[in-house]
């Protein structure tokens, strides 16, 4: 069985495992005082061009997600995603679970616009309805589209004109910041966002992500959250490790590349087979349509997800890459779908 | 400087970066549906010698604890707890975070006796009150005391008569199984709890607890309450994979024997220098009381915490040995009690 | 100014007010062990033909829907609601605050069908996401709309097949079960819910909601989640009076049945001037379309709400009628409607 | 059977009742919006001499300490109460179900100290602990103690140091206010509190409590949690009326000091009986010890709770009075005490 499942099934990246046995016997401080995750920070904020953040190293996603809403708002204070957004979805209510709403808007391709928040926010307009105070969006989208600097610049505005925080789930940022012709950099997220993540996980890490705090306001105190909520890890040295790494010199980036190159190697394998896509991906997700027998037959040997069907006899998948995707095994699956098995 | 200041001072046993390296390339499922979650849980239910338990791996001790507790208890009743306990006063509130009050026992040594669970209870009579259900218990505790088997048995059969939950939190587990004359063993504890986790943070793992639910009314949907906590890996095959290798033959008592041993040294060369101990402790941590004079002096070469005064001129110090920890470093330590600096 | 924007916007029935001069001075428990919240329970039992309910008074309906929905799920747990529920968006995150979300449904008239059940149901599939474990329904809805019998039957069906609890909100109950044609009573309440609850501050209480609680596993400890959520007045006296006296004879049904007649009377009136109505509303609100220029004319001398804008010069307006609103009030406002002002 | 149990054994004071009749067919906003309600807050502010707080109805004393709280507190933050205090065991948890511990601090008397306070920021160093953030006090005490003067300068005093808000429970502030040699004045209490409340429930009234907000980053939204927390009642005028009563000349007081006069009375015939007294209380509950057959006896006639046993032979008794106690129900009950059944 081949996986292009997802972007998590095989473990980390070789040089972090030989980062870890290089400093296995080395003795420090317990939940993140120790020199690993200082350097890691000192990395990252290099890489970002921008000292002037917080930095805290979590175990996954969602525990991410909850950390940063329930620590930025207040109980009344609700945040807005869209219909697609892992929070709305995905995380088992988790959000809620922390006492928040979520406010969902429907996309046609998984990014908001500001004129989603200005309606969301104009409708809010009295105590007996929560109050919106958070902007949540997600780098690169749960469908595999990405946001643009132009994107990205027009939704800080509006959210700095209605008082509102812009939230970035990086769980892919690596993917969406590496998608061609990404005119966004890392060095522009403290500069139009005031909060994201870097996702570790799902870009060669055995997992981990990196929480970037820019407003000053929500930097107090995050480290009690953290605690509160089971994410302060005692060796936490093992996060800040692997963001070292992934920040020593531009391994962080050539592993998204390598995810991108093997989605458009993908990608444009369906295109030429005739193959329609469910929607426009430039990242490492694509979501081709196929006959439903095709499907089934591929599900021999590959394992994937089934997005959802498209008419009675088509049906979208995704296909995910990930730094550790082989090129023969993409060549293997475009010889599958050219020729009948 | 040399660390007696925690059990988590270093990375992870080397059996352990060695199977992480042996298996890195495998492809396999997301959120701990692998083959190495399913090994792991296989050898815990073997080594406990009970199969009809549900084994779920979490990334630490405050998350355990909160997911257990949020998930077993509705939202008026309340856990018991020893005054020292873990969950009163070291977790941020993370219980409260989730709704439910912890009530507090004075004890003398850590440890919670059947007496004290029936006083609680009994005060609780009404529903201007929260519900005692459930008993919090460290093992061993924060002081290092340890429960033998007589102990678990009357606190569970008190627990059986008021219809409480027994949970136990082994963080340190490993060494409280292995002090001497214990007669306590792991086959006991799904006969004496309703539900417990095996530490493998502070017993050699980089991370990872596992839990383990022996009361059938307790298993249902707990990954649900996993996922919503942010408790659910996306690799959590990193987390089954520790867990395989620490039951597979006894590494997980071969490594809690070291640290015991270890302990047992330092306690031996502190009495045979004539110091008292704040407590008895017979398992990995140990509480010598020192001159103040000396404490600073330690200082400058060795990492421990300062656990508080008893008189003008001393105080109590803890010492934590672990999986890692060196005889030279504990021979070195002793020689400089022994001897003026 | 006439007010026709509630059915509160008065005090209490001219009934009540003198049952609580009559009992003043009497000398009785507090929170709600007292003979006045026993002989209420008492009526409202034998009016729904069912003795074998659990009943408490409570002060307001987003008190009695947390109060319900909290103690009722676990955390996992969800409720599924119409786009126009009361609890999805007008009681400010109330719901969210205990923890769990909502799942909103698209309907066309406020009611929920089996069939959105169903699709709720089936979506939600796995640990990722929240578990759907309960309906709420609105009796009228927050459109005006109400369920009939055999609409009722059909939802509890599907509950009862899918392991849903089935969840009533009655804040307008009265008028719901007084419309024209209705065929559903009070006493088929406890066949085809699991809870629901009888307004009373919509149908001439001071304040107080009956929450009614028919299937067993939920009665259990419900007064130690009405102290927590602070709803166990010192006084509960003063809403079990008020509910004694509302079924006492038919005082509830009466008040009703006026509430219901005003509305039609108004219903009549704006048909007659050629009015036509946003939605199909037989209960004590009503959604007539009128000129914008007409409204702001209204607005002059009487209070209501602008539902809002149908087209560039139209706009729907909601008119609420309750136990004490006057008929010569009607009168006058249908003058002004048919004549210009 | 006459009653000492409480001060909430009766309805409310006649001359609210009558306000009630009076304005009953008024139409008004809802939610408070009422003019009730303003003229409510205006009496109040005039009566402390000080128009720049924001007051706020609410319905109960669990339902304003659990709004106050969560709507004051971030998730990490805590409230530091005396082991008598309401919100610490009278309140089935109602603090930590909003995600908030509540740190004891034993007493001898039910009032806290600035040393108790000291001492319990300076033992929440880290972020492993929750961070101290608001001092929860009960004027007069669960005890019947009060603070005077001084103690609540001295209180506020160390708050301000080390930054924590002040918040008095004033469910009994009347009979508090009016004890002999009192000499703290409501209108001081804007000056040594962050936020209080008036208690009208046990001081004449149906129901409710006027929250007072003083500082004020405070005030912001705060209708919002109210809403949240089902405490936005739709005839909120009902709780504007009867505070407008006790404020509209001296009513609150006289009030109070009808049931001060009576406990006095009570207090004086116990010590002439020669009966000691559990502790000091000069407001309106006092705590006699007596002999338990004498207890048994006085139970055939009164209703009153036993506050716990002082020795084998003797328990305290808890006598409550308030504004409706009547002077022949003292003297029976004296005469009881003095002479043999």
């Amino acid at each position: 069985m081949i996986y292009f499942k997802n972007d998590y099934s095989e473990g980390a990246h070789p040089d972090i495992l030989q980062a870890l046995l290089e400093t296995n016997l080395v003795q420090d401080e317990g939940y993140g005082d120790d020199q690993f995750c200082k350097e890691a920070a000192d990395n990252i904020k290099r890489a970002m061009s921008y000292p002037d953040a917080d930095i805290h190293f979590l175990s996954g996603g969602t525990q991410s997600n909850l950390l940063a809403i329930s620590a930025f708002l207040r109980p009344h204070q609700a945040v807005i995603s869209a219909d697609t957004g892992h929070i709305l979805v995905h995380e088992a209510g988790a959000i809620e679970a922390t006492g928040h709403k979520v406010l969902s808007v429907p996309t046609t391709d998984g990014k908001l616009r500001p004129d989603d928040i200005r309606k969301v926010v104009l409708y809010h307009s009295d105590e007996h309805m929560v109050k919106p105070k958070m902007v949540y969006i997600s780098q690169s989208t749960e469908v595999g589209s990405v946001y643009y600097k132009s994107d990205l610049q027009d939704l800080y505005a509006i959210c700095q004109k209605f008082g509102l925080y812009l939230f970035m789930d990086g769980a892919r940022l690596g993917s969406a910041l590496c998608v061609k012709d990404q005119d966004l950099m890392l060095s522009d997220l403290p500069k139009f966002t005031d909060a994201f993540y870097i996702g570790g996980t799902k870009n060669g890490a055995l997992l981990g992500e990196a929480l970037v705090i820019v407003k000053d306001e929500l930097k107090e105190d995050f480290r009690f959250h953290m605690k509160q909520k089971g994410a302060l890890l005692a060796k936490g040295r093992l996060l800040g490790l692997q963001f070292r790494e992934l920040f020593q010199n531009d391994l962080f980036f050539d592993l998204a590349k390598h995810a991108n190159e093997m989605a458009d190697l993908l990608r444009q394998g369906f295109q030429n087979a005739g193959y329609p896509f469910l929607s426009e991906s430039p990242s490492n997700q694509i979501f081709p349509i196929l006959p439903n027998s095709t499907i089934k037959k591929l599900q021999e040997n590959y394992a994937f997800i089934v997005w959802g069907p498209v008419d009675d006899n088509h049906s979208a998948i995704r296909l995910v890459t990930s730094w550790a995707t082989k090129e023969e095994n993409i060549e293997k699956l475009l010889r599958n779908i050219r020729s009948p098995f």
